[in-house]
Order: structure tokens, then C-alpha cells, then sequence
């Protein structure tokens, strides 16, 4: 059994509050256990230079935590005057993921823009913002469909993300808490539609490796999280649920 | 009447949520109706290298919006590359504000760091995070003081911040709000103690100017503020109350 | 006695040279005692983009100092590859006094560019770059107004700057040079017009306060040197003087 | 058949070229096809701070390219001031994929800096870097342990990357040249040791998704382009090959 | 007899190799000795701001050097945020080489951006990186030529440069390795066209002096150096050497 | 004869004033023409990371331009958040001339600091800086030998420097004011000894030539300027001038 009393493919409690801040077309608190991210989706009538004149929208994301989000006190990247590279791998990430299932030519152009700010961190914080931010762009299109309604709607499928691992006892477990994952061998994030498809699958191992054997473990671990994340993505957002078919 | 429907010398609703975030020593959610402030204050047990030796402690305090705090999205300060000259106003603001009312030599070589993180804006953002820190600080050297008492509690009296202003109909009024800031002539912030004594008094006409009448004015509804700010800060910090004498 | 011999509501001596730079529309070299700044105002035939279209102009403001203006050698901002926050805030100062006066209508579609930079510092830099850019702006808009007359002159009143402070024995004073700022319990920057009205108040307690009764005795002195002052401004531009009404 | 004649699972042909730069203690110019890398590992003996007493080795990468390395010149990130994402997260990858064959222990307090060029780009630059980092690597430290042996030799395995993907005619194929990697549906990066275990899998649909059943597809293709690199490896690496058992 | 056997006024082996990028207009491998860099001309059809709608086109320079190039590695320019002085000086000087002998009204507004990149470093970079330009840019320039021809070649003159120096020993050199340059007391670039006229002349002393007898030997070596790597150039560009009258 | 009255071999009227600022220990404001620069230099007793423990001194120079020097208003550096490559150019410039003429052993681990600040720009601000800075150095050298004699001064020449050129009439020119300097074919700078050696020589063609010939007559120009500068500077320096011998 795990430290926190979990079987290894259990996630921890989830919590998702929509409209949490007053001024986003959408916005979330989502919270995996401990950890707490504000996810905002702003819609923005223009798009990138790239896509101007494309009839193509855009979907984009940031990232930041609070100082004191962590155990220690970080320094803020605007004092260092530079975005780190672990942020920018994840604000990547989680911009990729959502693009995904996003139909941008029915979305036209548009720039999603989406905001992920982890006020609390205790593991998972790129999973938990993925699955937050779907909720909190889908609010937000939703939104701007019931003033306008796009001819067809630009979501094509859920999306959520989960972290899976093996830990240094070489055990495959579920949504990893910040304990687990500073002694896992391998972490691993996945990304999956409601189609049960692959988005994003990151892997590595730390200072170590894993066999084909431990991959497939984990995959399947992942999947059973994703399902029970969509469900309850579904539930935040049942106003909004058959706007996606 | 104001569009609010509160009286000109009247607060908005104010919150204080202590204990906001697990990891820092001290932290709160504070609200002055809805501007929300996430304020926490983590101790660290050195001093920035001018008082190394000293046998002086230090208090500095860092400010930010998140993204979609405002009515429009911001651009990250993060990705700009460099903190705005407001925000570094406000920040330094809230650190000299807050060591006007602590006994730094009491404190000993040790840092408290102050983070405000405004996560909804509608005015008066400054104010509320002077006001929410001060709680914040407190908690978290009555949190130190538990451990390891000091020999005089290095804090020396309460401490609290509200806005006046006078608005283009030429009246004062207490707490602006967004709209209300916007639109004033004037605009004033006050930070004062327990004591009634003022710490930092800033004032500035929007291309406008204020008369010796229109300041007292403002000072008059500014004292009344700040008494039943520092009424709200002592219930919140009911256990740690009777640390200040 | 002050230090230097000076009565408590004395300023120390100021001159204002004006046409100090060739190239600028408006120039001085401005002393406050030890301490002095060169002023220039640059205009400019744009706006800002939130102006454009809008038929206002704009009046903003830099301010530097040389790296040995000062006892100890300062890293200059440009090596640091940023502004210091002190810096910002006091150039957002002296833009924010200057507008207050300037009928931004009348003024019509141009930015007025103040560049105040301190060659020698001995305290009171940023109240003597106000008043220095004062006079350098109002002769570079009557520059304008003799090549192509307003239809009505944009600068509406006086305006100088002066400091105040309470002493280590509780003292208020006038115009503090650099030793007696560096002892000062309170220091507070004064704006105010020719009419006698308030542009900007900012009185800071520096791990300290201050009463009532204190504030009212800085607020006197601070009246009286800022009407030295705008004699003084007054005597410098005599050539504009009538200008002004 | 692929535009340029290969087998789904064909590589491009490879060749890695040793000292290459005779200042660095280990250095190749690889070639995956027109996609050509300088590889350079540099001993430097110390740590960064958070090894130092630990008795512990460090890898660390960078990663560039010439500005004219692509068909359009791109600016320079030195010229920009900043380093990109894309840049930070295939660093932080080549940094993380040749620690997990190293022994950091046996390693000793030394940092082993790798850095990869690339001088001309067409697809696959990340995984010709880390193939040849891995033999650049190895040789600085074979160079290293001829001056003065270690107890253990610190390397434990071969290493090589390749990239695998789904064309947008949804076949599987082995290291993908520029026009289609620009074209494909799902991009796969690989990173496997010489005893076939995993230690980096970065799997990204792009605007797409992927199969359970495509996913095992790239994997298989991407085992096999892992050993005839690793074979093309110990040829360039034949004087230092018997000192990794 | 310099350490290397060479006569004083002996270039080292110099090899110009063009086409080795693929992706550029033009584009070399040029050696002298050791020191190896990489040109690369690529054009584009547009100016800089301050040459629209002139007519006449631009040329800039950058250059760089891998970390590795030199005997210990150099942290890159581009983590360091900005780029160095000396990076700077050496590209300006590149670019104002280069546009002497560029007739700019001829070429019609276009730009070409020249990339020298340093792979190996043993002395001379800057006049290799000249050397080497003048070939990539006129290969670029013959290759836009040739696609539709110019009225009038852009390119008035052959252009070539060389380091000179005075030893430790006070002696004249030619084409400086590193072992001579960190040694000298003087070092003196010359740029010089075909024609014999000068076109940049830098000479420092190294906390040394030199005098005008000294000059002149610098000179009348230069001049010889210029005129053997002309040579070498003409039989790079065989095939657009009657462009150039 | 030349637009302003001069002869080709003509200075413009120069004033060295010393003691320009209180707080530096050597300082002047030197003006060649309308060009006017404020010289400080700085004395530190310690020296940069690479000097630690030589026994050895460094001089080191910065150089800036007030935004209104120039008749168009230059944006700051520090605004913009990096030094411009002529500003490196020239800093590096100016202090290796100075140190052609110290003896950085006799100078001991000191660091004198140069700060030169155009605060009007006429043409030649390079060449009025280093001979004014010359003098500030050796008046801040002679305060700290008469405080503490060295027991042999550290400077062992005088220095001056002056720019020459060739107009587009092909006539050469001394000291060539901002008007001239636009038009002119070539540029030279030269920083000469009081015993008539070289210490830089940097002469540039404009997207021009100049041949030997032209180099002769502007060599002749320039010593002629550079003895005229060197009485002018013993003048300003008859206190310290058998310091020199």
C-alpha cells in the first residue's frame, strides 16, 4: 500500500470548481489531492502572425507556480527576468495537448489563451492543469457559442492527463503526490482523448530505465486515471456536455 | 450613494482566510469585496548581505497579478522579461510599509519574505495586500515565536492599508473600487497603526489636484477604515493576539 | 541649528540655468545646494498608442543618475540590463506631476519627452528634477507656441517640488540634503501648484511613523519652499512668464 | 516507398566522424542523412553547487543551431537575449537521457558539458545529438581514464536516440527526414540503451491523436534503428570499447 | 624563425571550401591553419527600416564562436542573455568590411545577412570570417545573378583581410596564431580590396605602443597576405570571376 | 576652408575643467567644440575575479550619451535593457588606451573606473572622452599618491587622441565636427603618446577606400592635433604634471 493509504491505481480526491475568477470567459480551481492550480481561459479575437488570414484559431498556454506553491520558497521568473526551461517545456505541453482536440478552422480566428497558475504543489501539477485547462477552454468556447454559436462546435473530444510511474520498489502506481515522485525511477505523463487515444505519452527514466514490460503496466494504469478524470470533467462541465458528441 | 450602494465612508465586505497554503509559515486569502489577495510570508534564516552581522533581521515583499486578475488579459511580467514600475512600487510599498511596525533587531538575522499574488482585481489590490500581509508576517513569526520564543515578539503594533479618494463629483469616499478608481481625481492610500499613526501616505491628483480641505477629508474616512481593518486583523489572528501588546 | 547652518524652514541655494543643451527644445541645469540635474524636454510630433487618434498629448519622464553622482560609485542600469525599481517609481513621479498642469487637449497630438539626469547627488534629486523639468518643459512648449501659437497655452499653472522630513530629534525641516536624509525618521515629497493646490503628497515613515500634528508642521514648510521655488522658476522664465496666466 | 527510395524502417545513412575539434576532449561530427551535429563533451573538474561534497559527477547539455543551419535563416537566440523552448526542452532531454547511463558516483566531482551544434538540419536533430553526444561523451571520458584510470569505468551502457512516426498516410516510419516530420501526424523520439530498456519516450500527436496499436508500431521500428546505431557507435568507438562491459 | 617554421610574412596554410551549407545562397568552409569558420550569405528581399523605398539594399554581419572552439569552453552567448562586446565589434567591423565594396544601390533593396561561425579558434577569426564572407556573399550574389541578372554586378572589388603584428621580440609578423597573438605587443587587422586601397585598418598595442617605422613594416606585410588571399578567393569563385570587372 | 572657418589641420576651441564633481576622486568636463563630456574616474581597491592576487591593477571605462546629446533624442540604454555595439566599441576602446600608459604593477590591486557621459554630441565624443579621461585618471591617480606615495607613479606617458578624416572632396581634415564626420569618405581615430607613439589606430572607409597616400596626410593631421591636445592637458594638470616624468 502507499504512504498516503492509496492502492496503486488510484488517483487521489479531484475537485474541479468552475467560474472561479469572475473576469475569464472560463476559469477553474482544480485541485489532484494537494495540489492546486487556477486554470483561465481568455478568448482573444485575433491570432498569431503565422495564422493571419488562415481562418485558422489558436490555442495557447502559460504556466507559472507561486513562490510559495513548493516546500521552499522559489524566486519568481519575473525577478529572474527569464522563463525557466521546465516551465516552458510544460507550457508547451499543455498548449500541444489541448490543440489536439480543438478543431481550430471551426474555431476561426481566435486565440485561446490559457492560464495554468499552481498555487499549491504537492506532485502532478502539469496533469492537473491539462485536465483543468480542458474544462476551463471548453467553458469558455461554450461560452462564446451561446452568444454566437459556431456552425459546428470546435471541441472534438475530452482530454485529460495523468501522471503514472514505478517507483523505486519497481511498482507501477497512479497520479503520483510529490513524496513519490521525488523517488520514483520513471515518471511518465499521459495525455488521452475520451476515444481512449494517445495525445502526448512522456517518459523517463531518472538516472535509470524501464523495460517494455513496466511501459505497458503503466499505460494501463493511465488509462483507468484518465476515464475517471473524464467523468468527472463531465460532471463540472454538464451544462456544457452535449455541445460535445 | 455610491453604484455599490455603500455609504462614502464605508468598506466593502472584507474576508481573511488564514492557513491558505500549507507550505508557507504564514498565509492568507484576504478579499475587500472582489479584489482577492493570496498573501504568504516564508521565513528564512538569513539576511540580504547589507546586514549580514548586523544581528538585524529583513522583511521584503514581492507583488503580482496573475494573468486574467483584470477585466483584460495581462502579459506575464515572466515573459516580458522585467517586473513593471508599478508593480516594483508595490512591492516596495508593502516591505517598507510592513518593517515600519517590526522591532528588525528583535527579529534577529532572519528574512521574512512577503508574496501577494492577486488573483481577482477590482481595486484597491495595494491595500488589501498590505492589510492581508500583515497578517500573513504575523502568523508566521507567532509560528517561529511557538518553537523558539523570542525575547520580545518582534512585532510591534498592527498595521493595516485602505485607499481614499475624491471622485470627479468632488466628494471623498473610502475604498474604491475599480469603477469608482477610474473615474476619481484624486486617489490616496494610507497605511496606519494600532496607534493611529500614519506609516506611508501617498497621494496623487490624476491629472488633477486636491485641496488642504479635500486632504483632511480623505484622512478623516482613511482613520475610520483602518480602525475596522485592524479590528477584522484581530479576529483572524485571535491566537496570536495577545503576542502584541 | 541644522548642520549646515540652516534655518528649518530654509532651502538651500538653487539656480536654475536655462538653454543648457543646444539640441533640445527646452533645457536647464538646475541645483538644489550640492545637488544637480540636467533637465531636458524633447518634443515629439506622436503618441502613445493609446493615444493616437484621441487629439491629447503626453507627457512622460526619465530619470538617471551618472555613476558617480554619489559618495560610492554606482553600476550603471544599462550594465544591469534593467531599471532599478527606485528609478521607475520616481520617474513615474515626475511624469504624473508634470500632466497635472498640462491641458493634454490644448497640447494637442505630440509627447513631451523629459529627460532629468542627476550629475551630482546631496539629496532632494527627485524634487529638484520636478522643478528643473518644469521649466524645461514650459520653454520647450513656448518654443513650440512661437513657431505656431496654441489657441490656448497648455500649461496651466506653476508647479515645483520640494522635500520635508522629521529629524532623529523629531525636527520638521525643509529641503534635507543627503546627511540629514539618510538620519530622517520621515521623509515626504511635496508637489503643489502655483495656486497652492496638492499634485502629489508621499510621506513614508522609514522604520518609523508619524502623527498627525507632524504631518500638518511638514505640510507648512512644504507650502513655503514651494513658493521660493516657483518664484525662482518664475524669474527663469521670465521671457514666458506672461504665458502662464 | 518513402520520397527518397528508403523502407519504412530504414535509417538514413549514418556516419560519425571522431575529433572532430581538437581542443574538446571528445568531439564527433555526426550525420543522420543532410542532418549534420557537432558534438563536443568538455571535463571540467567541478560540480555545479548542489553536488558539491556529494562525491557525484554531473552531465549537462546545450544544444543550438547555426542560423543558417534551416532553409529560412533564423535569428539567433544570442541576438534575441533568450533561449527558446523548443532549445531548453531538447537541452534538458540530451542532459537527462546520457545521465541514465552514467555512473555519477563513479564519475567523481567532474562535470562532463556537452554541447550540439548543428550545423545543417534536416529532421531529427535531437536524436543524431544525443547519438552523437553519447560517442563524444565516451570518448572524453575514455581520455580521462587513460591519464588516470577509474575504479569503475563510469559509463554502463550504450545509448542511442532515434525518431519514429505516423505519416499523414498512417504508416509507421523510422527517423524521419524534415518533409516528413512536417507532414506527419504523430512524432515519436526514442531513447533506448544498448541492453533494450527504455529511457526516454516522447510520444506527440500533432493536431492529431494515436493508437494503442501505432504506438507499438513506432516502437518496434524505433527498437531496430537503436541497434544499428549503437553497432555504428561502437565502430567509431572501437579503441574504448571494451571498457564498457 | 617563428615557432610554427613559418617566415614572418608567411600566411598558414589557408583552404577555401564553398557549398557546404546546402541550405544558403552562399556559403564556405574557410580555414587558415587551425582556425576554421563557417560563412554562410543568405538573402532576403527586404531592408531594414531606415532603406525602405530607397532603392538600395543592405549588408549585415553576425558572428559567433561554438563553446568549444577555443582551448577552454566558453559559456554561450545566448545563456548568457547578451552578447559581448567583443562579439559586436567583430560583426560590425564584418559588415562595414563588406558594404565598401558592395555597390548597395546595384543590389536593390535587399538584405544579405552574413553568419560567421566559428568551429575551431587558433587565432585570426576576424579576417577569416572577412575572407571567408567576401566569398559566400559574392557566391550568393552570382547565384541571385544568375536566376535574373543584375544591370550592373553589385560587387566593385575583391576584398580580403589579414592580421599583422609586433612581437614580443619587436618583430613584424604576418597572420598571427594564437600562440603569437597572445603574445604580441601589437596587433593590427587590415582589410584591403583588390584594387590595394584600404578599407579598415585596427591597430592596438597590447598596454604597448608602437611607432610609425613599425606601421610601415605591418603595412607592406599586410599588403603581401591581402594579395595571396585574393588569389585563393579568385580560384574559389572560378566560376563567377568575370562578374567582377 | 572648412564650413565652421578652420584650417584642415585646425582643432576646435577646447576647455578641460577639473574638479567637475565633488565626489569623485578625479573629474572633468572637457569640451572640444560643442562637444561636451563629463570624465570621472572612480579608484576601487580591489580588483576583477582574473587580477586576484597578481599584484596588479586594471582600468576599465564605460561611456554613455544623455538621450538629448544628439539632436534627435536617443532612447536610454537602460530603457532598452542592453549596452548598443558602438557603446561596447567604445568603452573597450577607451580603456585600452589608458592602459597603454599605466603601469598596472606600480598601480598595485587597485581598479580605477572611467566613467565617461557625453551630455552634448558635436562628432569626435570618443576622442574627446579618452583625453579627458586621461586627466581624470591621472588627477585621481596623484589624490591617492599624495595621500599614500607609490613609489613609482603608475603613469608613465601622457595620452590624448583625436579623429581625422577625408572629406567627399578628398581633403583631409583634423578634429571633424558632426556635420563633417556625416559626410566624410573616411573616419580615423588616433590615440597618441606624449613621446609620439601609437596606441590605436582605427580608421574605417564609409563605403569607401582610402589609399596610403591618404593614410600619410591623415597621420601627419592627427599628430599635429594630439601635440596641441597634450599641452592643453599639462595645463590642466600643472599641479601634477612633474609626477610624469
Amino acid at each position: 500500500m502507499r504512504h498516503d493509504g492509496r492502492q496503486d491505481d488510484e488517483l487521489r480526491p479531484v475537485y474541479i470548481e468552475t467560474n472561479y475568477i469572475k473576469h475569464a470567459e472560463g476559469s477553474v480551481l482544480i485541485s489532484f489531492g494537494d495540489t492546486k492550480v487556477i486554470c483561465t481561459a481568455s478568448v482573444e479575437d485575433k491570432v498569431p502572425p503565422f495564422l493571419r488570414g488562415s481562418g485558422k484559431g489558436w490555442v495557447t498556454a502559460e504556466y507559472a507556480m507561486l513562490p510559495r506553491a513548493t516546500e521552499r520558497r522559489n524566486i519568481r521568473e519575473s525577478s529572474k527576468g527569464k522563463v525557466a526551461g521546465r516551465t516552458m517545456e510544460i507550457q508547451r505541453l499543455i498548449g500541444r495537448a489541448l490543440r489536439a482536440v480543438v478543431d481550430l478552422k471551426a474555431l476561426g480566428e481566435r486565440t485561446i489563451w490559457i492560464d495554468c497558475d499552481v498555487i499549491q504543489a504537492d506532485g502532478g501539477t502539469r496533469t492537473a492543469a491539462i485536465t483543468g485547462a480542458f474544462v476551463a477552454m471548453t467553458d469558455a468556447i461554450a461560452t462564446v457559442h451561446k452568444q454566437k454559436p459556431f456552425s459546428s462546435f470546435p471541441i472534438k473530444d475530452w482530454l485529460a492527463a495523468v501522471s503514472v510511474g514505478i517507483t523505486s520498489e519497481n511498482e507501477a502506481v497512479l497520479d503520483l503526490n510529490y513524496i513519490e515522485d521525488a523517488d520514483a525511477n520513471v515518471d511518465m505523463n499521459i495525455v488521452m482523448t475520451g476515444a481512449g487515444e494517445f495525445v502526448e505519452l512522456q517518459g523517463s527514466g531518472e538516472e535509470s530505465t524501464f523495460t517494455s514490460h513496466e511501459l505497458q503496466a503503466m499505460l494501463h494504469y493511465g488509462e483507468k486515471g484518465i476515464n475517471e478524470l473524464i467523468d468527472l470533467q463531465q460532471e463540472a462541465l454538464a451544462h456544457a456536455k452535449d455541445l460535445l458528441v
